[in-house]
């Protein structure tokens, strides 16, 4: 039990450093008051936009905990509520910091370039380490709850069966919050941004984040709903669901181990991920700039000082959790402590080769960038295919690392070892998530700048750290989508082996020769576009709903453009939030819907259980197939066609407001929902069309 | 044998169609002098295309057949050449018929609407017949050699394993001229069209089509390259790969069956062939205008009379080669004559469906075009973003028509009844591709009476005509892709099938829990996005030479502008031929060289031939599943870019020259490289693979 304890300790740690690194923020000079107006107006945004989201879940939720609570009992139930809770809770507070940590920056941007950095770094790892902090305690707690205080044997079926329905229901709470958070922060973000350009760039000819522009706060707004608690609630989701089904998996595999060490090996990811807290704190404690000024290499710094010191970590953690020379046997695939921690190191690679290769595609130092910047010279259409061509290019050496991994990993380790090379690749969430919330405080602190007319000298600053932020975006969200898709293989290795503890008569084929299993492969890689198309349209729809809404406001009152009357930017935020909460229901659904009309359709169309269960097998893996494309092109693409306008903007072929700039603008535009909508929410799709199958199974075989 | 004498006279029919129809096609008058002077230049830049196409396609050609002799025998490289060549032929012919159908459309169009469209339906329905014609042929005349004049014996295994090879062979001839042909048709066409555009319109400021630019010839023998000369490669591989994989997958399935009962059975795709060649010859005598002038109206009585037609034809051919009630069981599938009937019909429905679906998505008359539409009103990205969009949305449709259609042909007849019911949408090609080889055309006609200032009357009637040309288009693209992976499912049971047969001994698991079938589906997913990406760069790159060589020849003759000097368009279309022959290597490679370098590097990495054949199976069905994908949101959202445009020419949103109108170009030039290069080759990239496959098993077995 000592494991768990650590883990739970560790746990805690993160949260404590939540706390101070806060603190230490919200220490910070908020600056002048013209600076703290604007800030204020962002911050009464976040929170109206956080309440009606917030409530709009909470209805959801308790509908949703009902229904698992009467088709699968307490355990999972309240395990579900913990999920979901604790999900927002990392949402929430990470929102509020970055709202509050945006002003700050700006104005410590004023001293100096480190000290704007400080800041808005500090405030990214507030959100990292909470997530990572929380989804872990939330694993760990319920573990020991269920082993240490209710005394469940995990080698006793109904009892072990009773510790996965808990974790399985954890993971669901927290991939409800997630889809919402990602599809309706996903909408509002882009519907303000593309609805305040087109209404105010395009129509009334002014600049962006300009103050006379009602959309303009909705649009600073977005940029946190989006990257920081969008972000959040995907990876704490992700870990949930990883270091979960990574356990779970165990239960179900290791049948013939003794009680104990069936307990070291499931307690080894919780505390895997407790070691990986301690390396990421240490991490964001060696984010400085050097001599050089690289801000991106000072946040590198941290992200390789934290996967550095992490090999030792885990050595020491698999040894002290199993132990290194025990030897495991499930099937015909055996294995040693030794290779899962090869497994893990080869998770490692993979989370460092991912993101090098996201930076080489969004970066405008590499080629991608560069022949999207120089397609822009003839103009929008060419820029636009560019941009196509590099989205789908992109999704190759990404595929092929992932490729590489699960051969390895299979061959060290079998099953577990990819189970365990995703666990390790989701430990380093804490600091990735940092790197990610970093951007839309660094964003606002740009637009706050603008807005509040302070010196050139302290907004070439901020954009020096906005810039950055662009690429550990993009960056992060290619680590999400990779782990996200070696997540979702592993729920699906849950999946087959549920199926087989709960209707062991039944003969399944998932063999591709089985005409239900392509049909399942069709209809699941068809899920992703069908909700890539959703949320275009959706952003399109609200954003709208915007221009309509500023149209009416400049109307209304004339000084409003003359700059002697305030804009309501309250009535806007509202408006996009009401926009985006309705725009995420249909699509939202899709995932929950999706598995259960393809097992009964299936069930019903073949007169067979087991063709209803090999197509929704089928399907889980079409999604994760299908899904990890589009994902990755749309979020990759979307991010070199943002750079490839910076890096016209920075002066080359003819720089801003030359023809070569306006095709850039367009491709950026088109990116927008690309990269920040529709690409990201394919994530937690992926997962929760899985875990809906787990819940599933579960229903039919308590029925 | 009469079933194959009838399928070989039904075949030498479509021929003789043919060669009447060509006869009255260019019995027709040509038109005045201007007219047959800018015609003969897009004859001679046709014929200037062909001529170094086919030396390209000739060397790699010879290289291959000697290969295939090497590996697989004299059978196998024969047939091999039969197809490559006759496909070849109904190119050429077809492209041939076409450049000279164009200027009579004009001169015909000056009597009257129904004159002009009778004269481009009959040239594309020359091109039509011959692929049906000799796509029929080439297979039922090789298993008429092989069977009456070798005297081969379909129960005795070594002697039907050399009718397989030589199907199989036939198959590759015809899929490595269409892959060719498609990737170099495509490049070529969007090459001339984008680059005419950019130095035309958007540099010098001259119309769509004014002989004073140089590329204006080369963009209009791309039309007759891409749709004419591409379309034909592209089904005819699809008809002998579809018609001769479902002769092969008989020939490995019904192990027991009697060698006449086999014979029958195996010659009843060919006999379907045959009778859908005759409702097709009478569909095309339908093709008639009505009181209203509607002429898409008027091809469709042509395709729905052929289909009508079709229901009865293939009824009696059923009962004729194997008869209504014979009984056949393959493993624990049973089904009879009756039921492969009804899998039939299920064809017929399909490709009725799709078509009718790819018409709504591309149609100015519904949701999804005017959609794009209006969203121009808002500038080129929200155009994009909405395109975008629907060529996401655009897969559901069809897909869940090919799910459909599996489930219920699968349940009528098992394997056989996928297969039968892709043979009888296939069976159609003839009448689909005439509709299709209509388009350029009538594309064609249009830009000779705007060159050759005719009179605004005949202007509106060939405009007219081209109008529904890009929904025919579009159509047929639908078509083709789905019938495409109808055909590769085929395959791929073929596939499995010949793996059995070759390695009896060897367990091969292609069950999804196997990592290796993961990893495959990974790679063939892959496939369709880098080749993609390839198509769209190869474009880019190739229109830039245009653009190059056309500011080049404005500046050493300012004559040309003035209209004084008359420009050197074989110079420009060498340029282009010779581009999009270089680009058209490396991507062509893909699907050869991927199966070979998977199913070796699996095989090594894993220590285990049968993971290496497991990999190369799953392979080949990613390829499928993520093909349909791209190749139908990239061929309909294309359609649908290219009629949003036509939709606010035709004076919605405020018509020609408005913004919206040119954020409308924008998108019309971005669906360009989508629809016209790198979504229709999606579909010879899945065919390949798959045969690819069947062949590197027969190798292997023989080494």
């Amino acid at each position: 039990m000592e494991t768990v304890y650590i883990a739970i300790g560790l746990g805690l740690l993160a949260i404590v450093y939540g706390i101070i690194t806060s603190q230490q923020v919200l220490g910070a000079s908020a600056g002048n008051e013209k600076m703290q107006s604007i800030a204020g107006a962002i911050q009464e945004g976040a929170q109206a936009y956080l309440k009606r989201q917030y409530t709009a879940i909470g209805i959801v939720g308790v509908v949703v905990a009902i229904l698992v609570f009467v088709f699968l009992g307490a355990i999972s139930a309240v395990s579900f509520v913990i999920g979901a809770v604790l999900s927002g809770v990392a949402g929430f507070i990470g929102m509020n910091i970055s709202v509050r940590a945006n002003v700050r920056t700006a104005a410590a941007a004023q001293t100096g370039l480190q000290e704007g950095l400080t800041v808005a770094f500090r405030a990214g790892a507030v959100t990292g380490m909470l997530v990572a902090g929380l989804a872990l305690l939330s694993i760990a707690g319920i573990f020991y709850v269920l082993i240490a205080q209710m005394g469940l044997d995990l080698t006793v079926l109904a009892e072990k069966r009773e510790v996965i329905d808990a974790l399985v229901g954890l993971a669901f709470g927290a991939s409800l919050i997630s889809i919402f958070a990602r599809l309706g922060g996903g909408i509002f973000t882009k519907a303000a941004d593309v609805g305040a350009d087109l209404v105010g760039k395009v129509e009334a000819g002014i600049p962006e984040d300009d103050p006379r522009n009602p959309a303009t706060i909705a649009d600073n707004v977005g940029d946190n709903v989006g990257d920081c608690a969008g972000m959040a609630a995907d990876l704490f989701e992700t870990y949930v669901v990883t270091v979960g089904a990574t356990m779970v998996l165990i239960a179900l595999l290791f049948t013939t181990l003794a009680s104990a060490d069936l307990f070291a090996l499931m307690s080894l990811p919780l505390l895997i991920g407790g070691v990986c807290i301690v390396t990421s704190i240490i991490g964001t404690y060696m984010v400085r700039l050097g001599k050089s000024n690289n801000i991106m290499g000072a946040l590198y710094k941290g992200f390789i000082t934290t996967t550095v010191l992490s090999i030792p970590a885990i050595y020491w953690a698999t040894d002290y959790a199993i132990g290194m020379g025990t030897a495991y046997t499930v099937g015909d695939q055996s294995f040693t402590g030794m290779s899962l921690f090869w497994a893990m190191m080869v998770g490692l690679a993979i989370t460092g080769l991912i993101i090098w290769i996201t930076e080489y595609y969004t970066g405008t130092e590499y080629r991608p960038v560069r022949s999207i910047a120089k397609a822009s010279e003839t103009g929008h259409g060419t820029n636009v295919i560019q941009g196509l061509a590099i989205s789908l290019e992109s999704t190759a050496l990404p595929t092929l690392v992932i490729v590489v991994g699960i051969i390895v990993t299979y061959q060290l380790a079998g099953l577990m070892g990819i189970a365990f090379a995703a666990t390790a690749m989701l430990a380093l969430a804490g600091m990735v998530v940092a790197l990610d919330a970093y951007g839309p405080v660094t964003d606002n602190a740009g637009g706050i700048a603008e807005m509040a007319e302070m010196e050139e000298s302290v907004r070439e600053k901020t954009d020096a750290l906005d810039a950055v932020g662009n690429t550990t975006k993009a960056v992060t969200k290619g680590y999400a989508i990779g782990s996200a898709g070696l997540a979702a293989l592993v729920l699906f290795s849950a999946y087959t082996a549920d199926l087989k503890e709960f209707f062991p008569d039944l003969e399944v084929s998932f063999s591709l020769e089985n005409p239900y299993v392509i049909v399942g492969l069709l209809l699941g890689a068809l899920l992703p576009y069908l909700f890539g198309a959703m949320g275009m349209t959706a952003v399109g729809r609200a954003a709208g709903d915007v221009v309509v809404d500023v149209r009416a406001q400049f109307a209304a009152d004339p000084g409003i453009m003359d700059g002697t009357s305030r804009p309501n930017y309250a009535r806007t935020v509202d408006l996009v939030t009401k926009a985006a909460i309705k725009e995420m229901i249909v699509p939202s659904m899709l995932p929950v819907l999706a598995p259960i009309v393809v097992y009964f359709g299936i069930t019903w169309a073949s007169g067979s259980q087991a063709e209803g269960f090999a197509a929704l097998g089928a399907l889980l893996l079409g999604v994760i197939v299908s899904g990890i494309f589009v994902a990755l092109s749309m979020t990759a693409g979307g991010g070199a066609w943002d750079n490839a306008k910076k890096y016209i903007e920075d002066g080359n072929h003819g720089g801003k407001g030359s023809e070569a700039h306006k095709a850039a603008v367009t491709g950026d535009t088109v990116g927008d929902p690309y990269k920040d909508t529709a690409g990201p929410a394919v994530n937690p799709m992926i997962k929760i069309t899985n875990i809906v199958a787990l819940l599933l199974l579960a229903a039919l075989a308590a029925a």
